[in-house]
């Protein structure tokens, strides 16, 4: 499908990760409350108020509060004629422009806030090379993948209540950390301090009992990137038996736009190639694959951006509705709301691994940033991922997910 | 302290689980539909009703609703006013005896329902003897404790979608399992269901940076018998590295009364001996330990009742706001309704074990229970937990939390 031409005319740019393609979902303040929005060109178009208008008719109000989740909630009939009517307000020849131009603001002036209210957050570790980097580093390279990898997508509940969106300062955590060589614990700001290139799914309907993969693929309402950031030091001290906990739970950022699931369907790609089969309850329904093109910037305090990273979501081995099948084998009920994170997406070269652990090798082969060597994050570092599905004349994008390490306060338990 | 005489004569029985020192926590249905109520004796005073009638006066209507969130999150000086004026209405001598009485139901017929939502759910491995013991079984007696054991109360995150209340009958779960000897993993239902003996405790202020263990304490709102259900054999084939996961998440069950945290200041217990000093920051605050008898009862089903394990809250390593306070340290926000399982509580003797997997040691040394000896549990078992504290002349009890294993449906995935 080529470009769907907007009035909007800067929706019409190649390069614009918002063409009418896209219509990705946010939740913005221009200065009158927060509001839903569409995000069309350099314009977020007012959900809310287009529904308050009666331009939107979605048979009950369901965008009144600043949430997509009651949208999600509706089912994807909904979700279908919600985007059929937002493309019939927003095309070249739409008959009623004037009606929707009050309703259209300035991107670049408004704020923009969680879209969605996280339910429960999971996080997975589904990028094969991600898993065998860190395997490698940490078992030695003839273990690096667990026995148990080839045939789940080994994943553990995170934390919503940490969920973040874009722009939200991320302060630098204290933890319980012990070195190699020490002999004791002790409590200290994290001094590894990462950042995980992730793909987000957002569960859109409810489930209580197994799902299939095609049934899973169907439920997912849309993706956002995800930034699970993660201080190593915490985590190598803590993660055994139960895995990791504290050092995955200062912050997890979000990109402010949700794209929709049915805007990436022209971008579906194969499954990887299966070194083992897959049991057949989580085998390929064959267009849960996305081809979206993903990259990391770090820019220092006083510095300049600097790509430190490139790769596409076509690395993950597990697809986010096999990981949502898997998630549900157990009786787990899912609900609207519910994030799942992919994992690190990390591809096969040095230059597209997707967090500073694999990058700098643990530390030991730090990369260059403006000219200096660094491991990990330092305090002022911004990290912003960007990520799109790119066809010749237009692309479905997400915007940035973007934060700012702050340095960590005084120790919270001094006397 | 001795015991509150109420007017309500069934709760003046040393044995009752309700006295007036109570006031444990429920939603009941009694034919009118969900309501918060407070147990006394073998009734349920109709807190929702005593508050409609001006009876009870929190400042604000928090019991319209059939949860006991909103009580929570009022904060602690309503939660004393709450426990003031329910024994001024309850006590011996009320003056409003006769417009309370009508607000009385027999517990008998009411149906019970979650007393309140959980928001996230964290599930804690705070009993040294049931660390000792898996660990052994594990990794041997020499390497039973993980080396961060000793130093934080490690825990992972849970799932709150699967939390019920205490009879809500649990379907033995399916799941991808692979015994030693096998050369491929395989979809199949759990042959190894068991249970969990954990006391949970409920957030009721939230919080958004570390706060300390006495601060952590104070934001205890109460406390629940707590069964953590768990798939022995899923766990074991998918718990490395990043923790259990379905295993864990087929359900959670709890007692359908929450226990106030202020119910049992009298049955404060001293901390455990430290075999290695804490550091300051989870160091002991002298008051968030408790003393509470704890039993399982095996009931087969055609069988009769059979008590397994009794043994005691004074057990845990670690109390419930050390779990709190550490659950902070990386700024984790908490938030009201958060649930937190103190992890299997055993006691040092073989019949003080709190879940199958050590009672029957792994399955090698089966216990026997109707005269049959069983490693794990099978369908139809009920597995009920009771709690106490004991005084001379009363208890503050929780009620049963009880659960009927179902079969394992079909293969859900069956073409």
């Amino acid at each position: 499908m080529g470009l769907l031409p907007s009035w909007v005319e800067s929706a019409n740019a190649p390069d614009c990760d918002f063409p009418l393609n896209n219509l990705a979902l946010g939740v913005f303040d221009a200065g009158n409350g927060p509001r839903c929005g569409v995000a069309i060109g350099d314009r977020i178009a007012d959900a809310t108020g287009l529904e308050g208008a009666g331009l939107l008719d979605l048979g009950a109000p369901l965008l009144a509060h600043p949430s997509w989740n009651a949208l999600m909630a509706a089912g994807p009939a909904i979700w279908a004629a919600f985007r059929d009517q937002m493309t019939d307000l927003l095309r070249q020849a739409a008959s009623k422009r004037d009606r929707v131009a009050p309703h259209l603001h300035p991107m670049a002036g408004a704020t923009l806030q969680m879209p969605f209210t996280v339910t429960e957050f999971t996080d997975f570790y589904a990028g094969r090379h991600h898993a065998t980097n860190v395997g490698t580093m940490f078992r030695g390279a003839d273990n690096a993948l667990p026995a148990n990898w080839l045939h789940i997508p080994i994943g553990y509940n995170g934390r919503a209540s940490s969920v973040v969106v874009s722009g939200t300062p991320i302060r630098r955590p204290w933890g319980q950390v012990k070195g190699p060589d020490e002999s004791a614990p002790r409590f200290a700001p994290s001094a590894r301090f990462d950042f995980e290139l992730e793909l987000g799914a957002i569960v859109g309907q409810s489930s209580t009992g197994p799902v299939t993969v095609a049934q899973a693929q169907d439920m997912i309402f849309g993706y956002v990137l995800l930034n699970d950031w993660s201080a190593r030091d915490i985590q190598a001290w803590e993660y055994q038996p139960l895995g990791p906990f504290q050092s995955k739970a200062t912050a997890t950022t979000i990109s402010p736009w949700i794209v929709m699931r049915t805007a990436l369907d022209p971008f579906r790609a194969p499954p990887p190639a299966r070194e083992t089969p897959l049991l057949p309850h989580l085998a390929d329904a064959g267009h849960d694959f996305h081809d979206i093109a993903l990259s990391v910037t770090l820019t220092p305090e006083h510095g300049t951006p600097q790509t430190i990273a490139s790769t596409n979501t076509r690395e993950l081995y597990y697809s986010p509705a096999q990981q949502l099948a898997h998630h549900t084998t157990s009786g787990c009920p899912m609900r609207v709301g519910d994030l799942l994170g992919s994992g690190t997406i990390s591809g096969p070269t040095p230059d597209s691994r997707g967090s500073m652990l694999e990058l700098s090798w643990g530390g030991q082969t730090p990369v260059t940033v403006n000219g200096t060597p660094r491991a990990f994050l330092h305090d002022g570092d911004t990290i912003t991922f960007h990520g799109a599905a790119i066809a010749p004349d237009h692309r479905i994008g997400f915007g940035a997910c973007a934060g700012t390490v702050l340095p960590a306060h005084p120790n919270p338990y001094a006397p």
